[in-house]
């Protein structure tokens, strides 16, 4: 069975209200096996609407049209279905004794607009709302099958999920192949540099393997399409290991495993203590530390030493260092890390110093030059990096390559 | 002149990834006055995508297409472009040079899988990309204007902003009715309270005024549809003084002023410090303030003193009152503030303590039982807040409640 989904509204065409129907509607089209063909957002326009519909029905045996049942002259739906079904319009009873008891339990008259809502194509079978007027309708003609919903997303969603996913599951029970996903999250390696690792597995089409791409992270989503949801899992499982094999050594987790979660388990698990001196991120990596429940066990202290008086004072950098070689050093990042690291008698110590910008740096310290440096009961490790964004995107990567650079130690640690 | 978006992704079919950039594109377009007739979405199919491209330009001027410029094998929105508008793909040496300096930037080799992202229809015209390796494109053939952007947000949105609106603006100027709009940003007030402070000016139709909520914050949007910019700029000047009025002592800004940049400028203006001692929020409010370019001229030091060690070590919280009445407690609050104040020499110091959980509550201090106290030169307020949600969003509500407490004390002192 093959869908296709139509929403109308001038609002999101406006982009003044965010489709959050859509996605909610794809990942439930995507669990019942159901494939998704296109999804088109035309304004209140009937024309426009019907247009789509048409279009739709040419290419899927399922239309879903979201939005457009209120009751106001914007309100399309109904119009356009009746048109480009070939069906006429008329009053379902049912409907119209919903919407009168909606009002009576409101104690308020129905505004006579809204037995407009009552108004369905023939042969349409309702789709009760609680939470608001607008009946949704189920309608079959010409084997295609078109589910309208309104757009509201609680009443929207709630309709899908009490209405309409049994009827999907009744039309052919068991016939439908699952999908199932699983997301492999990988850091410290570039996009095109862990592509080409598992450059054949891309090409396979089921499961299939799709790389995702934030800020310094390479996710692999692997999809797979079964008659049950155990040979999804299997050939999910197989490919996994596949990836694992050929990504050995940046893979910290998987589906929502967040790196600051990853890094956080094994210093639990290992019985190790964090502490951070911040300056150019400001706070950012611990943030993201401390975003993991339970996060006080290992990450003892951190510090945004942003004026250089305080990484003397309290980190204890040596001020002829930073006269000498500037606050952005390798020299002083590594002091950073080490005074943080001693000042909270921690196992690990983390120094960041860079320049954000925009303003602040020179031809031989150009914005986005960032020293990170990673103090290991003494042992020291530093890189330089040079980031480019604005001053969010380059904080967000400097964060991220100090994660990296922890969790990779950690991993090199053994048990 | 009249527009279509087509979007591919498989991930925005299977609903696994919310298209943020369609909203973002739209209401950009809303503003520059230009009609958007539909938006398509398909998956990374390339006879589907030439199908989608030729039916937005069998109905639009200017067809948008956001994804499929990466450098896998999933990326087809360049030969798709090239089919739909009969040009051929050739080797754009500006292209290629902008991808060979990406990763020259970064010292890292460029992967032979990325030069396919040098590959642009013939005649077009490339759009850089500072955040990635995709180049966008603006190919104009058979009196239709195609333009293609990466999907990633960050490099969709950056180069929106900087080639593609001064682009379009270009084209026609000032020849449709302008649609304009700002938002009125205020803090420190509920979403009804501010509502019923406006109830009349929400109906208003021309401009509309529409509330937006965020954590913390109210927003309203004010919209205005006119001849001219000047007129609907007029429009909106008049709504604002209206709100201005009734929302007095509640607005920090408009547009996209953020409650920490408007807290920044005043610190600056008066030529007051700060610093902050941080223990649930986690590093989440330093990290706010320094996003603000320039932060450095007031923000000195920040700490999180997760560990109740550096409560007592750093800040010179008294450990008895810890024992006493908990890390979490009015007290600490304010010994934290005045601690972090006293060591940095600044005229603020903020101190926050409280329970982000999920762990960690009891019956008499439940999870997002939150303390934020706020000394500026020994003389000290305190708050006591009770937040729900999550881990993160407890964090955040906490850091707002910081600043929102910071902004209204510097909006008292006067000038």
């Amino acid at each position: 069975m093959r869908a296709e989904l139509v929403f109308t509204g001038t609002e999101l065409l406006l982009g003044q209200v965010v489709n959050t129907n859509a996605p909610f509607l794809l990942r439930t089209l995507a669990e019942l096996g159901i494939e998704v063909y296109r999804v088109t957002t035309v304004g209140d326009n009937l024309a426009r609407l019907i247009r789509a519909l048409r279009n739709a029905q040419e290419s899927a045996d399922l239309v879903f049209i979201g939005g457009g049942l209120g009751p106001t002259q914007d309100d399309l739906t109904r119009e356009a279905v009746a048109e480009a079904t070939g069906t006429r319009l008329y009053e379902n009873e049912a409907a119209k004794q919903s919407i009168l008891d909606f009002f009576a339990r409101r104690n308020s008259p129905c505004p006579p607009a809204n037995l407009k809502q009552a108004l369905l194509p023939e042969g349409a079978e309702i789709i009760p709302n609680i939470y608001g007027t607008a009946p949704g309708f189920i309608l079959t003609a010409k084997d295609k099958t078109l589910i309208a919903l309104p757009g509201p997303p609680k009443e929207f969603q709630a309709m899908l999920n009490q209405y309409v996913i049994p009827y999907l599951e009744s039309l052919s029970p068991g016939k439908h192949p699952i999908i199932k996903s699983r997301i492999i999250r990988t850091c410290g390696i570039g996009e095109s540099a862990a592509e080409q690792k598992v450059y054949d597995l891309v090409q396979s089409s089921n499961p299939t393997v799709a790389p995702l791409v934030t800020i310094g992270e390479v996710h692999f989503r692997i999809t797979a399409k079964a008659e049950t949801a155990a040979l999804a899992e299997a050939l999910i499982d197989d490919m996994d290991r596949k990836l694992t094999r050929r990504l050995e050594g940046y893979i910290y987790g998987r589906d929502e495993v967040t790196l600051e979660q990853a890094t956080g388990w094994l210093l639990a698990e290992k019985g190790l203590t964090l502490a951070t001196a911040e300056s150019c991120t400001g706070g950012l990596l611990s943030h993201r530390i401390t975003n993991v429940p339970g996060s006080s066990r290992y990450f003892l202290f951190g510090t945004t030493a942003y004026d250089n008086r305080f990484k003397v004072e309290v980190l204890k950098v040596d001020p002829d260092i930073i006269a000498d070689k500037g606050a952005v050093s390798s020299e002083v990042a590594e002091q950073m890390a080490r005074g943080v690291r001693t000042l909270a008698g921690t196992d690990f110590g983390v120094g960041i110093t860079g320049i954000a910008g925009p303003e602040g740096g020179t031809p031989e310290k150009p914005v986005g030059l960032v020293y990170i440096a990673l103090d290991f009961r003494g042992d020291t490790t530093v890189r330089r990096v040079q980031f480019t964004g604005d001053r969010l995107i380059i904080k967000e990567q400097a964060a991220q390559a100090a994660l990296v650079l922890l969790w990779r130690k950690l991993n090199c640690l053994g048990t």
